[in-house]
């Protein structure tokens, strides 16, 4: 199992439209073969952090979702919008 | 529902002694009412970079949890060997 946290700080005035791309992101996401959870969330303190938090069977299956249609097509699209990101995989320990 | 990332870079030399740490508080917290999820990461590229990820039910439980024996206990023992570390909260939104 491995688990993804993609952190972004986007612009202020994109949020909006950054959530509408991402909303399309999850809904196709989760019907890919693999995919386990697929959930964006939104920093309390501050709503221009996003964190897209995913579980995904094996490596195999994070390395197909990034060759799909939609991730291709939308996180470029989300990129245009982002001041900073960063990205972990991870394996569980406890 | 509340989600929580914190995610610590450890020093190289203790990162077996902060498991060793960060177990017992897992063990401890999944006890505590209002504890939906609380695991332990380790990212898979720098093994000295941790993420404890969790899920409580509202700000009650997850302010409760910071009052608990274990955490005030665990916690700073932990904070002596932490490089630098970040706590987001968030509410999901997809």
């Amino acid at each position: 199992m491995i688990k993804v946290v993609a952190k972004s700080k986007v612009m202020e005035d994109k949020i909006e439209e950054v959530l509408n791309l991402y909303q399309e992101l999850v809904i196709e996401t989760r019907k890919e073969d693999g995919c386990i959870q697929y959930e964006l969330y939104q920093d309390n303190e501050d709503s221009s952090v996003l964190a897209m938090i995913e579980k995904w069977e094996d490596k195999a299956a994070l390395d197909n979702h990034m060759q799909t249609e939609h991730f291709k097509r939308i996180v470029p699209m989300v990129g245009k919008f982002v001041v900073e990101s960063t990205l972990n995989i991870y394996h569980k320990m406890y």
